[in-house]
């Protein structure tokens, strides 16, 4: 199987980028604004990174947050690592969710995890029917791009 | 209510530091290792830490991580951060955490989230039983300052 953060079709998700990383929209959010930060080389862990790339992925994914929070008027967030197959690493390929969220958007505010879970099979499985259309995923990608410049 | 993160008594259980920030064990760790990186200052959110503050704190979390990983010859782990009370921050002190994980530690490696949930109240309510002693805890202390030295 080809890694689906580094396929051709991951340019669409692309809403941000800086030297080494991107920021892509999660093609089955499970909340408004629900986006990852990836790095454009297959690294499996963050362990990986060199120092200068560990420091510009921490300052990329808080400007990405930023951006986000703003674009989708969000009241909090959640950021998430999972590092080895063991830790819940579905996709052998790095990447950190940022997660926002609204007041009383859960019952209760923790519950938000499972939902990542559940999202790989939304990933990785096409027929799955929680995903934005290309149309829809399309629009909310060109409103991040343009308040990303 | 005092900050626990703030309370004098939180210096038992501190086993490395950098400038800003802290490493110290969790009183109720879900898998042996779990710790968190809080700063020395009462910080809320991660958004209102410095660039600078920002690159130490993600430096210091892996370099804390690799050492954890080490001492207790873990083979994953996850990081996660609560940002803001609707996102299930619980304490309103920056705290990241660092959950350690073992092969086969969980029927379903995704389910270790709603334990760090069931955590808060094990840190806050101080008749938990889930809570490790003092001297159990004095003990992994030591060893994790020894091996950070």
């Amino acid at each position: 199987m080809v890694c689906p953060f580094c396929a051709g079709s991951v340019e669409r998700s692309v809403f941000s980028e800086s030297e080494n990383f991107r920021a892509i929209y999660n093609i089955a959010p499970i909340f408004p604004g629900h986006s990852l930060i990836i790095p454009k080389e297959h690294i499996v862990s963050i362990l990986d990174l060199g120092n200068g790339q560990l420091g510009e992925l921490i300052l990329f994914t808080r400007q990405t947050t930023n951006l986000l929070m703003k674009v989708f008027r969000a009241d909090g967030f959640n950021w998430s690592v999972q590092d080895r197959e063991t830790a819940g690493q579905t996709l052998a390929h790095l990447h950190l969710h940022i997660v926002l969220r609204y007041t009383n958007d859960l019952p209760d505010p923790g519950d938000w995890y499972p939902r990542i879970q559940q999202n790989y099979g939304e990933i990785l499985d096409s027929a799955s029917r929680e995903k934005l259309d290309d149309r829809e995923m399309q629009k909310i990608v060109r409103k991040l791009r343009e308040a990303a410049r």
